[in-house]
């Protein structure tokens, strides 16, 4: 399918390198002030490729920081229309002695390229013009409407994304997102992500008496915040690994008997208890470990303190003990109905003898775009031509906060096309990306827009 | 009884406030290399005092840092012998800015006398050494025999008592020990103390997975080992405040209904409440607050800690999770048997998913002195003829080591008959020490001896 848009890409590949080349030795970090203008020249940089791509209306749109490029491609009458996501910035570079080859000077080798986004994502960034150039440069036109949005804050947290989508909400209004901003599940083993968790959290402060006491003088007579603190959260689970806050699992969608399967085929258990240097694993009963990560929730304590903390022996009764806890949910629970119910748990079972603060965290809402979605089915279709293997129709046990923006404010289902490697150490020295997947994943975003014009 | 004892030590008071200020104002703070020579001056000081006194063989003994006092009257045959202890070591004074006249000025206001050490603990220290003069310039002779050893280490938690003691079985050997480094109940109230809690206690150390794991990723299908501890130290206790450790109570020694009723009487939970800020007190089902502070054992969590404790989120499994306890022990507990009865408990409880150390602390006996021994009933008998109430029989819910090296060394029953009171600044700014139990104390010292004669 499309062999004349992949001749093009194949016929073009060494100039399509040396253009991504570079993109990737501007040193675009967005959490480092000194590098605003290597920010903003990414920026640029990407909308005149876009321009020479074919793509209409490309403006650099400034927000509070960084700027978001944005272009587009709307003359699909009748067709879906694509919102494309990425972003340009980049993470530090330290420690920079431990990189082989300078972070911002791209180098080529053992089919990968190393550079600093490489990955992480400039590099996929690319590809989605790349592959709008050579349709267009072969086709005269796109088989579905296109628009891109492409960030330059995923690194620091998105700050402007959410009031950027909301000013330009009509601008941006699609049909289905698609990031290639994920990993695959291994070499030569392509994924589509269709769901996400979400998250909820609190800060538990408890206090018993006004100031620590001596266990000499008062051991026994008054309440230790820390007995009531292990009490309190010790009712949270059962002896199943199930957590037992009331009404925690009423909105948790049950997965089908398909992904049963599926999660329980691509659990390897051995290999996770080796790489976590565990003798067992535990969770819920009754799901095998992927189906715990992938398609249920949780209750974790983040974090635990209180009293004494130092070498050896101190004889207090401390008068407070704090806990953190997040959630990972999944759909349809609500972030906020889940927050609640543990207040409630925890005003339910609190020990006698002290008293009780929570301080709510930041919460996310889970996400899934069904996986016989047509969006779904259409990029699982595309991977199979590229890869010639089946590809897993995957979950992550993550928040990915964008997707969580696009889904709520313009109502996007999400195509998680990534094609990155868990061990392309992003964030890390030396980060890369195989021009293997650069290559096949290509040839798979091109199929996938061409199976998207007909899916329904 | 003994007026003409009485008669001396009225008549010389002026006299002895003034050597008392000599002993005050020499700064002989143990744990300040810089007072070293001060300490030694002290001890000299008080080696002459016993000298003075009449009291024999005085001698300055070195041990590996400060010195012994010594000194004996072994006149009165087929007569019991008591062993005297007091510390002539004492705190630092910071912060000295906070001190109404300098620690080291002794100064007499509002009939208190104010001085670093004044009431802890050389001013005691003192009072046993004008008792002993007091009788020997009267009557010539003491009714029992007594020997005196006067530490400069307690400050410092006594590091060379224990080999001293051990080095001198023979010089030191007694039938009773009289130690008044303790609290009276309140002002007007004396009390005589008969029971000590013991001490065991350990760390534990749990381990999860090798390294702290992102809960996007491992949440669900691994241990969390703070989930572990809260779950495992849950155990240790029931609703009604019980220690649920197999074996715990085994060996406690309960508490006979006079003690039950007195220490019922001594409860005082309003005052409580209101002193350590609590809208309600908890314990034990069953007892009192006084009986539980006193009479009954605790196991104690003391310190926890494990996973993320900075401000905010941090969606972390932790791999590593510790806690501390302390057990408060009565008799006829032993320290090792129930550190044992603990680690077993750990092991029997431990959740699934992770591994466990445990590391022991230092260890004490509790210790009672049956409150109808002869030396108590005669202490209380002096202290009820010199305040003219009924004293108190009181235990400490704390531990003093050195009764435990007295007790278990050289086989003594203790009276600890103090004459301090808690609001008199130990180890804080504007120590002072009431007149009141100067004058009184020193009348029931005397009589003390003279009730030890023909008790039995």
């Amino acid at each position: 399918m499309n062999e004349d848009v992949k001749k093009y890409l194949q016929e073009n590949r060494d100039a399509h390198l040396e253009q991504m080349k570079e993109l990737l030795s501007i040193p675009s970090i967005s959490s480092l002030s000194e590098h605003k203008e290597d920010v903003k020249k990414a920026a640029e940089w990407l909308a005149m490729a876009l321009k020479e791509a074919g793509v209409e209306n490309v403006k650099v749109m400034e927000t509070k920081r960084h700027p978001v490029v944005y272009g587009d491609w709307l003359k699909a009458e009748g067709k879906p229309t694509v919102l494309i996501y990425g972003h340009y910035d980049v993470q530090p570079v330290d420690p920079i002695e431990l990189w082989e080859t300078p972070p911002f000077e791209p180098a080529i080798r053992d089919d990968k390229i190393y550079a600093r986004g490489a990955s992480d994502d400039k590099g996929q960034v690319f590809m989605h013009i790349k592959m709008i150039e050579a349709i267009l440069k072969t086709k005269g036109e796109l088989p579905v409407n296109v628009k891109f949005c492409i960030e330059g804050e995923e690194e620091i947290g998105s700050p402007n994304l959410d009031p950027f989508v909301d000013e330009h909400h009509d601008l941006l209004s699609a049909d289905v997102l698609l990031v290639s901003d994920t990993s695959m599940l291994e070499k030569g083993k392509p994924s589509v992500c269709y769901g996400l968790r979400g998250l909820c959290g609190l800060q538990i402060d408890l206090k018993g008496a006004k100031g620590d006491l001596h266990s000499g003088i008062f051991g026994g007579a008054v309440q230790n915040s820390i007995h009531a603190l292990v009490e309190l959260l010790a009712t949270m689970h059962n002896d199943k690994g199930q957590v037992t806050v009331e009404g925690f699992y009423d909105k948790v969608r049950p997965l089908t008997d398909e992904e049963m399967q599926t999660y329980e085929e691509l659990s390897n258990d051995e290999k996770m208890k080796k790489q976590l240097g565990v003798k067992e694993l535990f969770g819920e009963e009754g799901y095998s470990s992927i189906a715990r990560t992938w398609g249920r929730p949780t209750l974790e304590i983040n974090g635990i303190y209180g009293g004494f903390q130092g070498e050896g022996i101190k004889t207090v009764i401390p008068s407070e003990a704090h806990a953190k806890i997040t959630c990972r949910l999944v759909p349809d629970q609500d972030p906020k109905e889940i927050a609640d119910a543990i207040v409630k748990h925890i005003d339910k079972h609190l020990p006698p003898g002290v008293t009780v603060e929570t301080t709510l965290f930041d919460q996310a809402k889970p996400f899934i775009t069904p996986y016989d979605h047509p969006a779904i089915e259409a990029a699982g279709k595309a991977l199979k031509e590229a890869y010639h293997v089946d590809p897993t129709y995957a979950r992550m046990g993550g928040s990915v906060p964008i997707v969580e923006t696009f889904n709520t404010k313009l109502g996007l289902p999400a195509v998680l096309m990534g094609f990155g490697l868990d061990e392309e150490n992003f964030h890390a020295p030396n980060e890369h990306f195989h021009l293997e997947n650069f290559d096949k994943g290509l040839m798979a975003l091109v199929d996938f827009l061409f199976e998207l014009e007909y899916a329904e």
